[in-house]
């Protein structure tokens, strides 16, 4: 169901309506009637006949008219009966203030079910419980009673009510940005992140969405509907609740499971969101990402009029992966005539002194630049909008000119222009005339830099994203017939995890290189399957009830002659027998000794927030000790296997070192893919562990797997 | 000699004075006859008669009353002469504005060298050259120019004039605080950065010194005065130029050495130095650091009225290593008597409205947290400060209530309070207040954190200075007279480098577990010396003209027979000879077999910044493709060994993995300790590689080791 009716309310109920001004039911309705809210408001309280100069109703079904929205105002208890009222008048969506529900433990997470459920059966939407409201400014339908919040286009949702004063104060005081939407998510009981998404993806006001995250519901769905809406819109979004003390704080907050993994940054950085790690930097990005260009190249020049900020620029670019190449001769000749001759005319790029009698002359290197094929966006730091104060009056003019003609280059060019400036708190007419052109000015030269990489990692997003997967998986699409019933007798058995030789099977099924194992029933049937493989053999007991067949003394390795292994087989049996007397014992797998090669990790696993997901990393003490792994949610393409094998600490010796040959890194490649593969085509399988997988020169070894099956019914 | 004369100059001459208001000769003047300055000023200039009521002089020398500092605005070329001139005076100091010396390539090199001689010759100490000058705020001695810079306590040292206006800007826009000194240290020429630091040990007005800095040119005698400056009073150092692009910027900019490496950080901070990464947070830290007393014990309580605040700030600090403990049962029950029910009484404590109606609360609450024990100091986010702007006027005035009281409670507890406020920039009195009291206000979560980290940094190191040593070296102190005449001998035959006997004989007469290798001249020789080691032997070849033995065939492993021996012998002299016919062959070293253990490597080496260095890593990939390696200025003493064992990423392999037993580390720490006795006991020392060093379960073999020594005469 769109959220529209509930975004774009035409009238609301204000239900727990009172004269009281100090009531948040008394400062909802004052908000609207000041801010000239465009629909109709509906008052309801039983218990007056007007409020502020508005027929007040006794109930929401006693309305005449249609009523689009409902903000509840009254305590938890109430809500029940408050939403069947609201659901007989047929209303959209409901506010819904009071806390006590989800983050106050088991007593209000049922309460929380409860209004879920009523409100599903009277087709009714709720935002929060346990928000600080709703704005939807383009309307003026303020529902939160904060004053003065500048309109504009990002959209704003959040899960804490003090980090959106933090952004709207910010954005008031420190820019000419604004806001389309606020939603406080509160505990997300019904409609989620994702859905809110949807509609601003949609939605022609909004220009970017930020968003402050404590944790989320839905992580997958969300990484969907992102992947969806960053190609149409920036998504910049801060992930608190990292730390275990940052956790406990907000789990009593929000009552939502938080936590921002590896693997969630990760993932919301391959469905494009821009990630932000300091909250400093999060409303300073949107405006630069809603006003600006993206960097196409991840390129930049940086000019300055003094070196200690340029040199903390170029640190702090180069710390955040953005390249500051050197300009071409010909950009570097027409500086060098227009500046004087100390000046430092490769990049960055020092004026020494030649804009102190003339800032015009920022303009004029502006768009030499710009013009460097090279270059795809410039960072301007130093003194800029000073110069009128530090200098002469006079100087000021110059630079507003200066202002007005960067202003028209960045639409011109399309290449985006950032500025640091000394002076932001002075508040010089020349930085508003750039802020008017969409060119944010920031007195930090760590914020400047860090909104310059996040228009270069934007660039480069949308360069790339068509090599990106998008998290949808076509459940069973590639599941091939034999494997759905190696899943289903291992099932009939009441089995919750795969035999060794039925996991290789179901590899097999979808080209793994699992050792081609088979199962004996005798030492005889042992022999002579060792001699068809032609080289050692390795025995290991097979039983559903030996999961850690090493625990169980169950494998014997190397096996070479006829004796040897009759007397392994034999004993493997006694072993096994011993370890657990009643043990089901199926027979004893053969394999054949694996070839010598670099032992490497695989597996799969459930994220709590995004579903199946993958890991890799070589084996032995790099998983160990060093917890040397890449991990990704699934599914993956290609270019993600790639980038798994590639980003491990380990990776060089993938390449072969000390001049040893390298390894079969695409072989393993296509394992990863495989892996992705088999999730996607059993939904079934809830773990899978390929451990050791060996790789060799030319080809690779997966020598043991265990896959382990959801609860029954589980599966997608 | 003493800067006193330098800083605290009772008399300036400006040389190059001038009428012309745009001229530096005449700002100076004018700066500083408006500041009141309490010193005479002599303006000089052939040309005038007098300047701004002032009588002008012809020349320094013509001067009738001493003159302390000369500041000179006159160019480059003119300075030698200008020297001179001042050398008759008996002048001081000199501040020298004029660039194009050093960081403008080999010909500003000479120039640079020039003055240094003339000013040496002269007894004269140079500020500068390419500086924007220097400020004594204490005494009005304004030599730079800016104007209504704030008074204050803190020392401000810069390499860049544009960071030095950025931070005085800064001061004063957003603080109460301000300098008692300003120097632009330009190119370093003369008065060193550790030079400054030892002034400001002693003056009376500092209480702390904040640093930005491009490059160094005497790392190490840098660190030592700061070692002993930060028991006194905090350093706070901005070190940029890291990346290549920003070494590119800064070395164009002051001539010197850049670059930042983890070398550098950490013997920074070994030295007491609180090192900031972004520019942002240094005023800050800075401010924090001079008006509170250091958090002991590094745990610290986040009193918040909301909880987005409270979680971002838990996850921030949690990242900068600073402890979040749980209260005490008895400071939660105080809590939960003075709170509503909602309110989390953990810790970040949330107050969960309770202060909305009186904001005295904060201090109620701050009371009962810095009682506890377990809390060094407490750090307060959200709103505070803007309840009488957001709720109503009255409570403005509990506001300030609750900052006086706060004020005292750091004085009386001598724990610190740190505060973010959303409404900072709205200026409430309340927050003046709590600045007044030394508390500083952020409008920044993340830089309130900051510093709340660097007050636990500085509690830290000053509870624990006394394990670490002071960078200085007793040359030749523990030198034993055979290790002298070894390298005596080596030196007499011109060589650079130890032979392995050699080096291994050193590092015996030190202690150190090298395998007791014997020289063999004759297959006969080397059977016997065999036999009386008892295990198998490692034969190598021994000549000062092949120092790779095995790219010479000159190394053969696990000998054990007489046979095997003699083949051997005559094997490694065959291929030596085939290698390099005219070498010089000394005969071959007969070595036991190591036992096995774990392979490290164990190396010193000269820093172009610091002088000798040590460095650690496990071997084989660890340190080939890992690089993980940990690396100390030397000499070091028992701990940080210690800690550059256990900071490695490999060092858990060390504990003993999948049962194994655990490594000698003690033996291996004391190797660590031999290496920075032997750097300190032989000056000609310049490099030493010990690789491998086998660590056993008991005991530490080395056993290779390459010792290289300085070019002749460079030795201290």
């Amino acid at each position: 169901m769109s959220l529209d009716k509930v975004m774009n309310a035409e009238s609301v109920a204000i239900i727990g309506a009172s004269k009281n001004e100090t009531k948040r039911g008394f400062q909802a309705i004052r908000t609207l009637l000041d801010g000239n809210y465009e629909g109709i408001i509906y008052p309801v309280n039983p218990k007056e006949k007007s409020i502020l100069g508005l027929k007040c109703y006794s109930r929401v079904s006693a309305i005449e008219d249609p009523v689009d929205l409902a903000l509840i105002t009254t305590p938890a208890p109430t809500i029940p009966a408050v939403l069947e009222d609201c659901g007989k008048k047929e209303v959209s969506g409901a506010v819904i203030i009071a806390g006590g529900f989800g983050e106050m433990g088991s007593e209000g997470k049922r309460l929380e079910e409860e209004i879920v459920r009523v409100a599903r059966e009277n087709h009714i939407r709720i935002i929060g419980p346990n928000t600080s409201g709703m704005m939807n400014l383009r309307d003026q339908m303020n529902l939160v009673g904060l004053r003065e919040v500048p309109r504009g286009d990002i959209a704003l949702l959040s899960q804490s009510g003090n980090m959106a004063l933090t952004i709207m104060t910010e954005a008031k005081l420190k820019s000419l940005k604004g806001f389309s939407y606020y939603v406080g998510v509160g505990n997300e009981a019904d409609i989620r992140f994702h859905e809110y998404l949807e509609f601003f993806r949609e939605d022609k006001v909004t220009h970017a969405i930020l968003m402050y995250v404590e944790g989320m519901r839905e992580g997958r769905k969300f990484l969907q509907e992102a992947h969806k809406t960053s190609l149409k819109k920036p998504i910049i979004l801060l992930k608190s609740g990292r730390s275990s003390t940052g956790k406990r704080s907000a789990g009593s907050h929000t009552g939502a499971l938080a936590g921002m993994s590896v693997v969630a940054k990760t993932a919301f950085q391959r469905s494009g969101i821009i990630v932000v790690e300091n909250s400093d930097e999060l409303f300073p990005v949107a405006e630069t990402l809603s006003s600006l260009p993206p960097i196409r190249n991840n390129k930049i020049a940086i000019l300055a009029d003094g070196g200690g900020h340029a040199t903390i620029a170029a640190d702090v670019l180069t710390d955040l992966g953005v390249q500051i190449p050197e300009l071409s001769e010909k950009t570097r000749e027409r500086l060098r005539e227009l500046l004087p001759r100390s000046a430092a005319v490769i990049n960055p790029i020092d004026v020494a002194g030649g804009t102190d009698s003339d800032p015009t002359v920022f303009a004029d290197c502006a768009d030499i630049i710009l013009k460097d094929p090279e270059v795809g966006g410039l960072l301007i730091v130093g003194l800029f909008g000073g110069y009128g104060i530090r200098f002469a009056e006079s100087l000021s003019l110059m630079e507003e000119d200066a202002a007005h003609r960067m202003g028209k280059m960045v639409r011109k060019r399309k290449k985006p222009i950032v500025f640091h400036s000394l002076y932001t708190s002075a508040k010089p007419h020349a930085l508003h005339l750039l802020r008017y052109y969409g060119i944010p000015v920031y007195d930090s030269l760590d914020i400047a830099c860090k909104c310059v990489s996040a228009l270069a990692e934007r660039g480069t997003y949308l360069h790339r994203y068509h090599f990106k997967t998008n998290f949808t998986f076509h459940w069973r699409a590639k599941a091939k017939h034999e494997g759905n019933q190696i899943i289903r007798s291992a099932r009939k058995e009441g089995r919750s995890a795969l035999l060794e030789h039925e996991a290789k099977k179901l590899l097999h099924l979808h080209g793994a290189p699992a050792s081609k194992d088979r199962l004996a029933r005798t030492p005889d049937e042992a022999v002579s399957i060792a001699k068809r493989m032609k080289r050692n053999v390795v025995l290991k007991i097979v039983s559903p009830d030996i999961l850690h067949k090493s625990d169980a003394k169950g494998v014997r390795l190397n096996l070479g002659t006829e004796d040897e292994i009759r007397a392994a087989f034999d004993e493997i049996i006694e072993n096994a027998k011993a370890f657990r007397p009643d043990a089901d014992i199926r027979g004893i797998l053969v394999a054949p000794m694996a070839r010598k090669g670099l032992e490497v990790i695989v597996g799969t696993k459930y994220d709590d927030q995004f579903g199946p997901v993958i890991m890799y990393g070589l084996g032995g003490i790099m998983v160990e000790v060093i917890k040397d792994i890449s991990t990704r949610v699934l599914p993956i393409s290609p270019v993600f296997a790639k980038t798994m094998i590639g980003e491990t600490k380990s990776a060089p010796i993938l390449e072969g070192i000390r001049g040893e040959a390298p390894y079969d890194k695409r072989t393993l490649k296509s394992v990863l893919l495989m892996c992705s593969e088999l999730i996607e085509s059993y939904p079934d399988i809830q773990e899978m562990d390929l451990n050791p997988v060996i790789v060799h020169e030319q080809g690779v070894s997966i020598v043991d797997a265990r896959i382990i099956l959801k609860p029954e019914g589980k599966q997608h």
